[in-house]
């Protein structure tokens, strides 16, 4: 048993696997779930995810000795402020949210003295949402990063990272910033470019022809990101939106570099470019 | 039986595919194979998918119906150039290339009185090559676009609708410059794109992190066809050069205008923007 009481705001695909992950394993004493779908609690309860619903999130924390919150990302800090006064001392508040740098800031400032807030971002999921598509391994073999702030000391860094690496997940930590850069070009990026492209794709005027309708397997694997939560990415976008911007000028950079070799029938300059990004490609799978 | 004698120079996953599907469909009396790798035409005989071996291109033609060639989209130009002496009169020579009016342009200047070019483009491959990928179903229900030139003649591009149908695939017919411009938007871009993304984050630089490390399902299905031929896609901008470059200045327009938003932190601008992207991506489900 790691702690006792794990209250759970936000009982969709993350706060359900979580909840069932920890269970599992047998660190956690009883889960309280708290959402503002009393649909998805009712089936939380009703799989066994969670012991028990609060009405609120205020009553849910009481007596928590970790609270984690997987809402939204730009909803996190609004939660925090609800309960902070409400927040046990000693109480670890950590979250799920895919980024850290103005979550942290925000959630430091509202943190209660004696309590301590923990970013985290597990790096995991699938297209389904709600506590009905929670599983317990969706977190194994995954990596879980915790971003550390003002409000973290060492316990409360020890006890998420042990929760994580509970739930299966690979647990490193590092600063918020340099998170949310990675994630900026490694997730954030390739949504955008994904949205542009078919956005481009879509608006193209091909003598009145529907482009779209001539698209392959290629065209729909390389696009499924597409068809992401539009306001999930909007928050997403602007959360980070310094580093996003950086990253889509580093995009167009490149593009330019390789319309130009394109332009200039460049035949060794873009067997060189596309040999490259190959070599990076085939080096993750 | 629609046609009694069919050569396939380049007997590779189309080529082979293709012939296979004739043999199944009963419309094609005898197959000769030609093709450079001596290891793949055994294996194309030995599966069956050709009845005969030729020695090379020119005796390979002699007396054939129909020759399709399926070799790289640049290479198509210089095997007509040699078979062009030795084909009967009447003998139709369609090809399987995805770029179209610099093949059918090239193809058409070549072809000796008498014989007719129809250039072709199945939209059907796998991640697999050789004749031992190739497999009779490979068209089936997929598009197979017709860009007839100025040696096509109403009876050739008849035969050769015919057999892409008997194969099993969705025939059209177009001019093969906006066959060009349309799949430079559907294809051609999303592979220079592709390639992009992997090189830009492959060369991104974040505090000297190995960013690809972080990557996820998402990224990995994003970035799959960068893992395609690189000198394959070398040829396929070069010969599509200015249909390519007019789509990536469609798609910088487009990032130009979801940078700006980001930017401007304009909440109704990603929402719209995100979301009809989104809508576009869903309609071709």
């Amino acid at each position: 048993m790691i702690i006792n009481r794990l209250t759970v705001i936000g009982v969709g695909l993350i706060g359900g696997s979580f909840a069932m992950a920890l269970r599992r394993a047998g660190v956690v004493g009883r889960i309280i779930g708290v959402d503002t779908n009393a649909d998805n609690l009712d089936q939380a309860l009703s799989r066994g995810i969670i012991d028990e619903i609060a009405t609120d999130a205020v009553s849910g924390v009481s007596g928590a000795d970790v609270v984690f919150i997987s809402v939204p990302v730009c909803a996190i800090a609004s939660v925090v402020q609800s309960i902070a006064p409400a927040l046990p001392v000693g109480c670890i508040v950590t979250d799920g949210g895919s980024v850290k740098a103005e979550v942290v800031r925000q959630c430091d400032a509202l943190m209660p003295s004696g309590s301590r807030f923990v970013g985290g971002h597990p790096i995991a999921g699938t297209e389904h949402a709600g506590a009905a598509a929670a599983f317990p391994d969706l977190f194994g073999g995954k990596r879980c990063v915790l971003t550390p702030g003002l409000t973290s000391d060492a316990g409360a860094i020890a006890t998420i990272s042990q929760l994580w690496t509970a739930a299966g997940a690979d647990v490193c930590c590092m600063e918020s910033g340099h998170h949310d850069r990675i994630f900026a070009e490694i997730s954030h990026l390739p949504h955008a470019i994904a949205y542009t492209l078919v956005h481009a794709v879509g608006t193209a005027d091909v003598e009145g022809e529907n482009v779209l309708s001539y698209s392959a397997g290629g065209f729909r694997d390389f696009t499924r990101i597409a068809s992401s939560d539009p306001v999930m990415w909007r928050d997403i976008a602007l959360m980070n939106r310094d580093a996003l911007l950086a990253s889509i000028d580093g995009f167009s950079a490149s593009l330019a570099e390789l319309r130009r070799r394109i332009d200039s029938s460049d035949r060794s300059g873009l067997t060189e470019f596309f040999t490259t990004a190959k070599q990076f490609r085939d080096g993750i799978v």
